[in-house]
């Protein structure tokens, strides 16, 4: 039985770690932390997990984790950064839900997120955790960077195009739909009901911080360099997202099938049937990620859909599908569950 | 392994069934039918079932059913009557989550529902399935009338109250709000998203079906007559059942007390500590009822909070409960999920 | 053309009163106070008001209200009891839209308000602004105490049948229900759309800051003591109120006859016709209270369903409604709107 | 004061109408037709609208219309035209907010409507009614086609760009979110709360038919073919659209200025400061279309965000706008109202 422990659980990330671990056979919730709430039981903020969880949540200090065998970090950017080498170092396994590791080019992390980087040195070490891409080098991974919501959904939408070298891969564009949990369960007008309920805005367009994150995975799939416009939006739902790619085909290939065989045998990528549209409602608390492949009116524009829950396979099952790997579990262990649909 | 059909699989209830079903360790659906969608795979309909799912619908034959150990009615009222009698007969276990057999006064019953009723002799027979009622009733029973949706959540609301005799049962208040996936997946102008949206409102104030059915559950709890004034809400939500019940205590009594005793080892009924707020988000998706106590400012008036899933504990999840005692399996396999939040 | 100032312009209420007035024929917003947002226009924060209005938000000080001929507050409780003593000494006229001036007991205010009141001795003088019990007094007023929003919805509903005697005053129940919006435009995690949306609870069961506010007019309407259980809820919707009221006849009545009459010839209250539900989309963005009149299956229980927007007729649209008495302009000049459907 | 039809009264864009003109000083609303309504009160069906519209709904019989001065069509496609001929006959101008009269190629048109068209002689004297266009030619016209809703957006936010040749046309994407009162008020299964709620999906990407109506309008900008992906998506809210549009520069330009020297004095088209993002709820209920310009990260790709509510200038305000251009009034009149936020 692994004893994980959830550095920051009051945030969506933390509580939906919890809900996928409250049943997940092989693994047990031993800490979780909190600042703000140390000494308060976890099921008081959450009765959604009463009799579930009897955890009470203590302060984020090294000697509570010490004891776990990984350590999720469901935190704000820029905390597992300063804890993860010497979690490490006391043989934790780190699973960092944030974007501290994401990016290998360290100038450019800090670049985007302003500030500077506290553990250069694991950045290098840092396996992307993108199982559908990076499956063995994570089984092998002391520490893990999990990939942003809007990263997983973009990544999977695009990776067989750009493998096979059949899109103009210097013009593309990802117009992105997020559901509102993506922004956290952070105290901020933006995200009152009252503001972000029966509206649709864009927002970031002249650059969001997934952009480069974005862009450093498809250039590894495509062995060149990318021109990404990536442009999100927020969307009046609570869970989901659904990006719509658009490129320009560069030779003639049978789309459907390029896509059935990249995924073929992954649980966790469904390619739906030609003609289909996706919806996010159909992976609403599930792992998976539903892609639709569009050719309109047959000419040389592709279209994409690709949708998942940015709650899980955007991030906590995500995670959770990487501890599995890691510690030789079956890769799918607490994540078969149905989305919830209505 | 139950072989388990489902006579009418296109709707709400039906594919929660199937949400439920597709994890439960001891039973498989076999058979789920659909005069309108013969022949289309289950899954084309409801692409959230994608690989958990292999069944094709069927017509609603008898011979097609006659195989399963036990068959759930998720079909409108009036269905279920004209074929139990027919599915008993050859051995089959009927569960059935329409009305057709939930009052047990039969000339009450044709005056609520407007329409003879077919199998008069087998509703002396039917269990109603609340297993916090008539658990030993439904473990040896052949058919099961699953309550309602508002029915589950006013009586767990009310019954600790009138078994005890600590209310005046005359003059009972039933304030109830329920998504609009109560209403079923129907092609109906009052359940479109443009008119349910964004508003509120009560219906069927001058008499709605679920109230005799209420009545007559409460009136066997209190052992006497019971004058109930029930008026349900539509809420701009899809899922969720809030029950606010008021009634005017008749003795003194340790409120709290008094339901945490009646509901100890329920593993679906939760009564919140003192004070607390029920919230239909933290049941949903879950087989759980939430209950919260009240007495403002000491007067002599108490409020219950009552919160269900409407298509779990309230359909779906409270029938599988009670197929799982019906076949001796543990009362909660496959109900054991966490509730999804947020 | 009246001078109107605003103080506190960033919250909901004050957005709401920029957009009536932004059309109002006959006054004019000169003042819009905000110490947060000082020196910025009021249409950079409120880009809907684009073209509409061109003030620039200055501090709350007096100097800058001086020259106003009315001022509302639409500020947190304890800001307008600061300074309306100044305001009327220089001849503006006050509009209050918080609870300052409400409760004519100010040891009560004081306990459910929880801090000292400013200026005890222009509570007598205030005059509650519910302009359907109180009209000839609004237009003598120099200082309007607006109605809060659930108690105009509840009073409305309740009144007809308290100054007819026609209930037992002892036992009465108001089930009200608000959208989103009534909480403010603070950041608070409770009113985010992930926490708010798709869920509904009841909130402040034991005991509502409203409650003492609406018990003061409904005894006063009855001309005795009130006994009166009020459960507030939220909503997952961003406007509308609907408030449930239960009540014991006492003597037989013809209830649909008694408020068509009551409100015969009020502009902003309307009696739905007999066996209708009110439905709080059919008010969204207008001035007016519909109101249902039910007695089920006949019996001596009274329902009243009555719905307003808590913005408008529960906040902004009444106090305009209020300023328009006050200065001799039509009732209704303004507020002829008709309520956004769908 | 004009006299104004409706024919289609128990759809969206019908009781828009009737919203719009129940306010407008200069046309009141004397017919409106609905055959499956016929003899019933229009604010029966509408309870927004008592006391507002004491119309009677009649047949859609030619003799019922005859001495209006304008008639709308708000019907599905197919209606207008088999009664426009007889009505401009008469003499009575004819507003048409279906899709008949809106494409110029008339077998393009029967391709993508599915029938034959019933009065090709009109489609030639048609003025699309796009006052940012044609002005002038709606002040002369009897016959009015007006725009489609995803059109009015994209049109609007595409024009500037195309009208400067400043864009590559041949490679367009035009990615735009809708909320579901766009598919009307018809009783059909993905319209309800439960399925299009809190989820997210795109439609009709292999074709949608108002895709030769833009491409149609981009061209006459353009002077030379366009070549356009369309994608449109169902946004869980009720009204607005937002149009996020691609292009790549051919020439360097200012795009600021170049927007808002375009729509300079324009009373319906809000081009926002560099750097916003537009935001569907500052146009809800309001004739407004709000645009923002952005050139991510100073590359070559233009990013356009453009806003309407698909009820108002998306369909019913756009209608009435042209209206008051037909008739001689102020453009404006009857559509000065401010949107509704929150």
């Amino acid at each position: 039985m692994i004893r994980a422990g959830i550095v920051g659980g009051t945030g969506y990330t933390g509580v939906e770690l919890l809900r996928i671990l409250a049943l997940h056979p092989g693994a047990e919730v031993t800490v979780v932390t909190s600042r703000a709430d140390a000494g308060q039981r976890v099921d008081k903020t959450y009765p959604s997990l009463r009799g579930l969880c009897d955890v009470v949540f203590t302060p984020p200090e090294l000697d509570n984790l010490a004891d776990c065998d990984a350590v999720f970090f469901a935190t704000p950017n820029g905390t597992a950064m300063t804890m993860a080498a010497d979690l490490l170092a006391r043989g934790v396994k780190v699973i960092d839900l944030s974007a501290d590791f994401r990016i290998k080019d360290v100038n450019e992390w800090e670049k985007w997120y302003g500030m500077s980087h506290a553990s250069p040195e694991l950045v290098a070490e840092a396996v992307y955790g993108l199982p559908e891409v990076n499956r063995e080098a994570i089984k092998q991974a002391r520490l893990i960077a999990c990939p942003g919501c809007y990263p997983t959904a973009v990544q999977l939408g695009f990776l067989p195009l750009l493998e096979q070298g059949v899109i103009d891969a210097g013009h593309l564009i990802a117009d992105a739909k997020s559901g509102v949990s993506g922004a956290g369960r952070k105290a901020e007008i933006p995200s009152l009901m009252s503001e972000a309920g029966e509206s649709f805005k864009a927002y970031g367009v002249s650059g969001h911080r997934h952009l480069p994150e974005i862009r450093q995975g498809m250039q590894l799939a495509a062995g060149e360099s990318v021109g990404l416009t990536f442009v999100p939006h927020l969307t009046p739902m609570i869970r989901g997202i659904h990006a719509t790619l658009y490129a320009k085909l560069t030779k003639p290939v049978d789309l459907q099938a390029l896509f059935e065989q990249r995924y073929q045998g992954e649980r966790f990528v469904d390619v739906l049937s030609a003609g289909s549209h996706a919806d996010t409602r159909n992976v609403r608390g599930s792992n998976r990620c539903q892609i639709a492949v569009h050719q309109p009116q047959g000419g040389d524009t592709v279209v994409i859909l690709s949708v998942i829950d940015n709650l899980v396979k955007g991030a906590s099952g995500q995670a959770v599908q990487a501890m599995n790997l890691m510690f030789g579990l079956p890769e799918g262990q607490g994540l078969e569950t149905v989305a919830l649909y209505p």
